[in-house]
């Protein structure tokens, strides 16, 4: 007993190796050096030139990866100054496009944000009735704390700043992709090497950007607010998280209006096109063409940067509020404080040495290489990673200290807590493996998908979601691990920590992640500027591994997701002060019941809202081509803008309903039915949402590349479902055109949906735990 | 709190009103009353003769329902003996089909019974090392109770009789089954009207026989364990679960078995009839039609039947083991004991009235009538059943005693309890309703649907699972409400009762249910034996409401099913020796994550059966049609007997796995992980497998009657759609078929997941608490 009770205090006065002015110089140190390694990738990207004349060739023959290249089969229409021009043009019309449905969209998302401002300002300042006296704190009663009203502001504060950086995470990846996509068409000329490498420099500029940034934002807001809060590391801590909301409410609109704008351009966009109208994909003569590649920009890249940041933000939030309230926090140790600035500091280092491996060390030969080099950069990074998690938990952490846990310490070695870190990062490494598996048609479950489509689209269908239901139990199996080792080794701060694992070679993930997309639009450039048909298939071989790598990223965002929410309702749970959350009770097994719903209602109104927006386009599109004479000789040009302004249009509209229901959920169970219910409601939605989410993504994924699989024909099994407009193969585009709003809509909003719920939760708890479950005291 | 303890001591010694010997006779009479009504309906169908000769329509007319009958617009092919002849050898043929193949499954099952039961007997027999000393009793360990060997020999007992009772419900469905649906199918020759009132009544003797079979089982089995057992109700009424957990597995087998059968007939069928060949439904040259036939009987009658029957079993199961260690178990109140089976006694008698008023109170005197009348039969017998319920707790229970709360004893009013059952009963008709509203032809959610057909398959599958989704809403919040009234009433007593409430009027939803699948084959005889459209038209419009009604038996089983899985949950958990299940603890967290996996698993596994099953079956039809001349001109007979081969060793085959994840995923986490993860799981395939059964089999209905609702072309907008044959048709086509296995095989499957997981962890509750956890033990 006395013996414990020693290790105990031991730990709870043991300090970090590295001392606090490494520390609040290496974190900015790392940000800085992130956003000059990004700036220096935008360079060199934009030494592609979209000028039309002949010193672009010189500029990069001299540039790195211009010498001795014997990939290059040949060079084709390098000359040809007019196709030079039309891509810039197209490049501008998508770009402009992106903008001003960016900035309608934030417009709308403006008004929203100063109006929730107001209410976190208001409901949170009204739990001590805006009282400006110091008042116990919440965790340890016998110590004074900052007032309500404190936190009140500076959560706000903190809100703000990250949607702010939420926003601007978001609208940076959209303008580096449009910046990017006419010249990887352009560098594609040159071969399919090439292309690759710009595409993949313009993801590695967004992935560290974004990275950095975040952590940017997130080191000075802290310092900053520390000059007021001072030695009250835990009122501090509890107004950071209004940092995880804003970037996670921010992300929501940006996911789903994204999302539904993205899916009904591309479906309305193939209902007519491709199945009616028997043009090909990113046809010139569709009117919805542009709109189509706009939404690429603005879903997959905004929505996903926004995404991924705010998962960034919520998983050190978490972490941080729990670590405010262990010996870090109580004794003071900022090092240790900000052990999960420093993984996302290690993170960066980590990550730049991995673009090195893709950019300058290996080079790509041919086309089936393009999909292991993107599948090394994750291999390398976690490895790295790992080194780097064990040098940082080795200086960074005390040898032991104690976690919060539920009213209680625990105590914990610094190895224990580097095995959370790892296992996250593991798990992430492995549900990535396990997404390409599924979703790349270089295996077997996508030709089976394809294979299924020789009995028609209804087969094609069943195999599909059969595969997707199936593509749910290794990733799930991988989570539940990584929680149960984080959770028995740190509690929730564990959780945190390895959801932070999983998210350290952020940078990276981006980085593959956002070359699909602007492979994507290459490839509609290369088709509407009237390249060469060689060009769209260098281009189409780019972007059947940005299929792969869209779901991988997909993956990655859901299971740091389903960590990260965990992590923010166990820290709800502690701030809330309820010590159980048990299901045998009849308040927290409806809250599971309805939360498990959740994910189903906010499915429906996001498919179905995609679905309405899609027969919208399908008539303005018909309209066209039906009204417009010479549209389908080519010989008139359709009307671009109608087409933009009705994705627009529809995904302002329609994303309101389910971000209201994102939003608003939290805050009437809360209210209403008391924190019990809703802690139920959190667990419910997260144990619900994470399998609708993979199994969505992986369903949409491998339909896409069933589809490619079949249109390249590249084996003997795949030639003969073909070729492009067989009986298979317009099956294949049926399943294509479905799993657009399950992989791209609600599929990836899902993620959201939970991380939303729980962090919005967090910063209401100390409102709901005072004046919460109003139902229930009314009947009692 | 001297009052509360009187209060508390005066619950403890109540006696229900009603006189033990009543109980004791009422019981058995109602069981009794119910057989012989089922035996009078039979009679009654057995009227229609299939023999070809006159007298049948003498006998007929003289019936009740002949006489006087100005529904008939005409009588045509009545004088056709020809037709009767071929009707009556069609039966026979899907009758010898549905043999064949049950009894094929009842071989397989039959090892797996045996199997099993020795695995309970070895385990339950082990928990105390085979002694036959008597020990301490689970909850009260002063006193002494009978040995673990004896609880192991009862419940195997138990299990075998619930097994064979469950087998003997589905046999005896599917024989009443493909003894009407010919008989159906020559009273449309007399109008709509008669042949509805054929469907029905078949319909409702399976019902009453299921119903009445399953109590008089249940009654009698308690009585001769009582001989045993004596005053030790807390054993007896321990083994007596081992009913429910032989009903359930069973029907498990009945479920997945039948329902691939059906959808791989159904689907295969389609593929080629439908698609390929352009032949109609039921054409008699599509080799497949009567393995589709069989199907529905087999899938829909006895899957369906046995499903029922383990709800049935298990709700009065869980109810039982709860009462016997409460005040009426600890008082020996025989009657308040028995409350369970007097309400399904009760229920009997008022389902008899609502028969009536389908029968011989009102009659169908347009197709638009059919919906509304299988629709009052649900709310008439809702009604009378609410007084039935108000009698019985009057009369059944004390005004006041106390129910087993996880460890506490917690006083309950009479009323109290009767508004458990009633608001699981009132629960189970909103389920019906919502599920009518979402999937009937009648109301804009399938007209939607069928609209989306005019942009192809695609926008129709993305509407269709967007409805689904959106189905589940209400559904939810009904289940939510009944659970937390009967929770907050009397805990898990409450909730099995709610359960119970649901399930009263089961003799009326298992007729309006069977009906659906017997119109079904009705209009497929009608075809294949070349009868007239206007006959076929008949049989449809009585198949398009079965489908609704189908979707409600469906809703009805999954409502149920949620509730009895929480009272069967919290009974595992009572005998398992856990007094909370913690969300904040890692093996509960991780439980849940996994449990709310295991539907996505298993649905996989379902669906992928289907699909290869259907494949087999599509390559044998083709292989008929290429290699039988004269097969597409009418002139030779198809090889029905190979496609019916096809099925059957398909179903078998493919029931193996997912029957094995749902049976040894109880077994393997108690033993391994011990009883915290295990009730994680329990609680996490609840909450998520509930939401995916009700969007599945909405979506599947939906699907069905979009497409009926185009080939129907009732209104001007389904006009604008069809005909037959049409572009928008098509796309519906494309969506029933991918519904076919989320309706009838995966969907419905599901229930008997979470259930009879539940019921199987309560029944080796004992074992996982002595020998269980085993890895944890290990490691720690």
């Amino acid at each position: 007993m006395h013996k414990v009770s020693a290790l105990f205090r031991r730990a709870m006065l043991a300090k970090a190796l590295l001392p606090e002015v490494w520390t609040e110089t290496l974190v900015p140190v790392c940000a800085v050096v992130g956003i000059v390694f990004s700036l220096f990738q935008w360079y060199v990207v934009s030494c592609v030139k979209l000028t039309a004349d002949r010193s672009d060739l010189s500029s990069t023959e001299d540039g790195k990866n211009g010498h001795g290249d014997y990939l290059i089969e040949e060079e084709e229409g390098v000359n040809d100054h007019s196709v030079v021009a039309k891509c810039a043009e197209i490049q501008t019309a998508i770009s402009e496009g992106a903008t001003s449905f960016l900035f309608t969209e934030y417009k709308y998302v403006g008004v929203f944000m100063v109006f929730f401002a107001a209410i976190i300002f208001l409901f949170l300042g009204s739990v001590e009735g805006f009282s400006i006296k110091s008042q116990p704190c919440t965790y340890d009663k016998t110590r004074t704390c900052k007032p309500a009203l404190a936190t009140a502001v500076f959560s706000t504060i903190s809100f703000v700043l990250g949607a702010v950086t939420s926003v601007l995470s978001g609208f940076l990846g959209m303008k580096i992709a449009t910046y990017a996509n006419a010249r990887t068409t352009l560098e594609a000329r040159r071969g399919v090497g090439k292309a690759f490498i710009v595409a993949f420099r313009s993801g590695a500029v967004m992935g560290f950007l974004l990275a950095a940034n975040g952590l940017l934002v997130l080191y000075i807001t802290i310092n900053l607010f520390k000059i007021y809060y001072g030695d009250n590391w835990e009122g501090l801590f509890e107004s950071i998280t209004g940092y995880g909301l804003g970037g996670s409410s921010m992300a929501l609109f940006g996911r789903v209006g994204g999302g539904i704008y993205t899916k009904a351009a591309d479906v309305g966009a193939d209902l007519v096109g491709k199945v009616e109208r028997n043009i090909p994909e990113d046809d010139p003569r569709n009117p919805a063409v542009i709109a189509d590649n706009v939404g690429d920009n603005v879903g997959d890249i905004a929505g996903m940067g926004s995404d991924l940041f705010g998962s960034y933000a919520e998983s050190s939030c978490a972490a941080l509020v729990v670590a405010s309230i262990s010996s870090f926090g109580i004794n003071h140790d900022f090092t240790a404080m900000l052990f999960p600035l420093l993984i996302s500091s290690m993170g960066i280092l980590v990550c730049l040495i991995t673009t090195l491996f893709a950019t300058d060390i290996s080079e790509i030969k041919a086309v089936k290489e393009i999909e292991p080099a993107l599948k090394n950069q994750l291999i390398i990074s976690t490895i790295i990673m790992t080194v780097g998690i064990a040098l940082v938990s080795w200086i960074g952490l005390p040898s032991s200290f104690t976690i919060f846990n539920f009213g209680t310490q625990k105590v914990v070695k610094n190895w224990e807590l580097f095995l959370c870190v790892a296992v996250g990062l593991w798990a992430g490494l492995i549900i990535g493996f396990v997404t390409e598996y599924y979703t790349s048609n270089a295996y077997s479950p996508v030709q089976d998908v394809a294979d299924s489509c020789r009995t028609g689209a209804a087969t094609n269908v069943i195999f599909g979601l059969a595969l997707g239901y199936k593509s749910v139990i290794i990733p799930i199996f991988a989570i539940a691990v990584s929680i149960f080792v984080s959770f028995s080794f740190a509690a929730m701060y564990g959780v945190a920590v390895a959801a932070l694992g999983m998210l350290s070679t952020i940078a990276t993930g981006l980085a593959i992640d956002a070359y699909g997309p602007i492979s994507d639009n290459a490839g509609g450039i290369a088709e509407m500027a009237g390249m060469s048909h060689r060009i769209r298939e260098r281009t189409d071989a780019l972007d059947a591994a940005g299929n792969t790598t869209a779901a991988i990223g997909k993956g990655f965002a859901i299971g740091s997701a389903a960590l990260v929410s965990l992590a923010l309702f166990g820290a709800f749970v502690s701030r809330a002060g309820i010590h159980k959350v048990d299901v045998l009770t009849p308040k927290v097994v409806i809250g599971l019941l309805v939360g498990a719903m959740l994910p189903y209602w906010f499915s429906a109104m996001t498919m179905k809202s995609v679905g309405s927006a899609a027969l919208k386009m399908v008539e303005e599109v018909r309209r066209q081509f039906n009204t417009i004479p010479g549209l389908m000789e080519g010989t008139a040009k359709p009307d671009y803008a109608t087409c933009v302004k009705i994705s627009t249009d529809a995904s302002i509209k329609e994303m309101i309903p389910p971000g209201c229901l994102v939003m608003l959920t939290p805050l009437i169970v809360g209210f209403f039915f008391g924190v019990e219910t809703l802690s139920g409601v959190l667990a419910g939605s997260l144990i619900s949402g994470v399998q609708i989410a993979i199994s969505a993504s992986n369903t949409g994924g491998a339909w896409d590349n069933a589809k490619k699989y079949i249109e390249a024909g590249a084996s003997e099994h795949a030639r003969s479902l073909g070729p492009k407009g067989s009986e298979p193969h317009k099956a294949a585009v049926i399943g294509d055109t479905i799993g657009d709003p399950l992989k791209d809509t609600s599929g990836p909003s899902l993620n959201i949906l939970i991380k939303l719920m729980a962090v919005e939760s967090l910063v209401f708890a100390p409102f709901f735990a005072t004046h919460g479950g109003l139902l229930f005291r009314i009947f009692s």
